[in-house]
């Protein structure tokens, strides 16, 4: 196994040391829904915060997200909560308004190919994380990454997310094995997103234990007050009590590794 | 099947009317390649020059294209040839630029789901030819689509280039059943890219003619005065014997379907 | 282009040389539903007679083929019309009661890897017509092909009939490519079942005629009097005056290729 | 999630409660090989000895297995180690031969789909061991162990082996979703193979540990005194410090999601 690099997000938090857990809603839809989930998740465990501000949807006809009446909800509920924040920037000219807001730029899966984008992102001085694309190869993922760390910034984190195979019981397909194979190969940390990787509510929680165990070093999931009435991917989302039992079992998965969960 | 659409191209071209061929270089290297290349394709009866200028490769080492160095010399063909142009367009922040040099612009298969790129191009008021994401689902693209119809522009020219399969023999799988699905079921014109759809130059022209009875409205093709010699993609791309045998061939297998090539 | 082997069905008719269609429905169902076809696509010109008498079906509780009680059936109309007969094998164990009735074993696309089957019909000195798995790369079918010959029967027909990838508008994707590929790098016949490689009446034509102009030597497609009445996948069969359709557009387009329909 | 059967092996043995391993080669290769293996594995607690016989090769020049020159080295391994064994039948011809040696039939990949040895299986009163098809859906795969269940053996297990995808830098894609969903699902004990599932050895150890952790009740995995020298898939298995790695970091995962390891 390579040696992990480790990606400073705070003065207490760096990623590729302890395990950390990325979690938030799918979207931003109110300050009320975004306060709520942000305070539930810190009080569990998490350390970062996630929430989409842009959506990518292959209808132009769904909901796109609040798009920049999220920016002013979003530095909101990041100062009082004081967590990091994770969001997914879709469009170079959005790096700079962003800077001010996110502590972690996200690529998504339909931009890993984003080749300018992710020149751009080589500037933009925060990390990256670079979810691999739903049908990018394990070794087109990592050339995405030096895209970032040619383009002058080394911060780069990998996420795996799922890939589209023939299988249609599960929305994606998710590689266990890019997990352990990106571990062995690259010195990039690596986070498993299994709420993609699944598409379904109730294979989360195992396939992100085990996740854990095949060497990732944190996980981002979708975490929504009320996953029915969710504007995007409610299907995907853990309710409060879900999330609650990841955190509560994630951590004795961990110490069977000996591993441990980040301080909050 | 539905009626197609027409999209007019110059004075006497529209795509969906009479069948067209786009052909040139995968890359513009020198004015002395794209000159030759140019003249030798206009000679064989092909109506519309491709030939990139920004690349998008998954190795950040490879060859990019010329970038804006080749905006003089993609002019200056145009000009001494009288072929319409079309080019590949990777960032939003190109389109302007690209406004008095292209006539078509390309967007690429790794770019079908970057939705900032169409919302941007329903506003570049030329058409636009969309490749299929090599992942992207037949419905998928059909909403990318919908993106630059809904943002103004209803130009819109489909353009299938192989999917990625299991299969290695092959750089691609050309799906043949998504140009007959997309003419049942769509109003766009359906060009086929059997370069990339096969990435492998023998197996080129079968499959051109293939796409052209499957009902086909044009097609894409890379050609090189000397593939082997290519900075990109040689490996797919027709020498100028292969090229006129291509153009020899059409004209028997398009009137065998009551359809003819278009007047060059 | 590698030389292809000719197999011989019948003192009129050879595969690999004029163009051949193998027609019927996909199971035997009754005598008058398989006389009928049979009368039908004779007339129309079709030089084979297709009807399945086992079939392999991924739910136990699916209409299975009337197995045994279709011999008899079998004869009767082979006899009548004199066509040629092509059914599927799918159990060692049934060779020899095939002996007497089939013209040419066919290997369904779940029995590519059965290589105890494939061994047993080397020894059956009758043609074999293999077809792809649907998750078979092309090199494994040509070595599957290989395990026939070796065991003593050179008489191989190789049949592309669509692979499982991530799409889903069409049950399967037909992989043109392949049959191109097939007929540069060996030297078996090449024949094409659109019918399953769309698995959507609407897409059969177009894809049939596709493949002809790829370079197949011949079409095996699904026919039935009534497909909506049909035990079994009767979504990709031809009614008759589809079947009518592609037997009055196949001739003038495989004289665009200088091929012609062999004489029925 | 459902309930999950239990499979008697033998008196101290049920799969589907206490986590089981079954271990050994790819191919039993000679008496020596097998013995010592065999050996090595029971001493480090594993339950069941597999080891090929018959081998389902994609070129019919590789290494077929011993085939029934096997029987005799099973019959005295399994008598001195008195370890149940479990062999992979490849034709319904074979299963009375098998009937004195076998503990468990193992039904490959490649013969998921193969109706006419699954029907055969249903009267054979022994544990069946189901591959999941390479290609096979979720759904086929809970068909087919119907197929077994309905010809009369409600004594099925299924085992998850990685399935083919466009990634080429693992030899398939271990499907984890596979695991958890066939468990939430289905009513069968689920087994996972990482040395299929990978196909490199470096990744089978975290990726059985994963799979452990999504719900597994067991492994299979192969192990060779000297993968390098093995006459089949060498590349994938475990030597015997590999192997004790394994079992050494397995009881303290079982023990972290409340399972444990069944007694030897």
């Amino acid at each position: 196994m390579m040696k992990t690099n480790t990606v400073k997000i705070s003065s207490g938090l760096e990623i590729g040391k302890d395990f950390v857990v990325m979690a938030g809603p799918c979207s931003i839809e109110s300050t009320d829904q975004f306060q709520e989930t942000a305070d539930f998740i810190k009080s569990k465990g998490a350390q970062i915060l996630r929430g989409g501000m842009f959506k990518l949807r292959t209808d132009p006809e769904s909901f796109q997200g609040l798009g920049q009446e999220a920016y002013s909800i979003a530095k909101e509920i990041k100062s009082s909560t004081n967590l990091p924040f994770i969001s997914e920037v879709t469009d170079p000219r959005q790096i700079s308004d962003f800077h001010d807001i996110v502590d972690v730029f996200q690529v998504g899966s339909r931009n890993m190919h984003n080749y300018a984008l992710l020149k751009e992102l080589g500037g933009a001085g925060k990390p990256v994380l670079l979810k691999r694309g739903f049908a990018g190869l394990i070794k087109e993922w990592l050339l995405s990454a030096e895209y970032v760390v040619k383009s002058g910034n080394e911060k780069v984190i990998l996420c795996e997310r799922g890939i589209r195979t023939f299988e249609t019981a599960t929305r994606n397909t998710f590689d266990i094995n890019a997990i352990a194979f990106a571990k062995k190969h690259s010195p990039f940390p690596v986070i498993a997103d299994p709420s993609h990787g699944t598409g379904a509510t109730d294979l989360v929680v195992p396939v992100a234990l085990a996740a854990a165990v095949a060497g990732a070093d944190g996980l981002m999931v979708e975490v929504h007050p009320n996953p029915e009435q969710a504007l995007s991917d409610g299907y995907q989302a853990l309710d409060f009590s879900q999330f609650e039992e990841l955190m509560t079992r994630l951590p004795t998965v961990l110490q069977a590794i000996d591993k441990a969960l980040a301080p909050s």
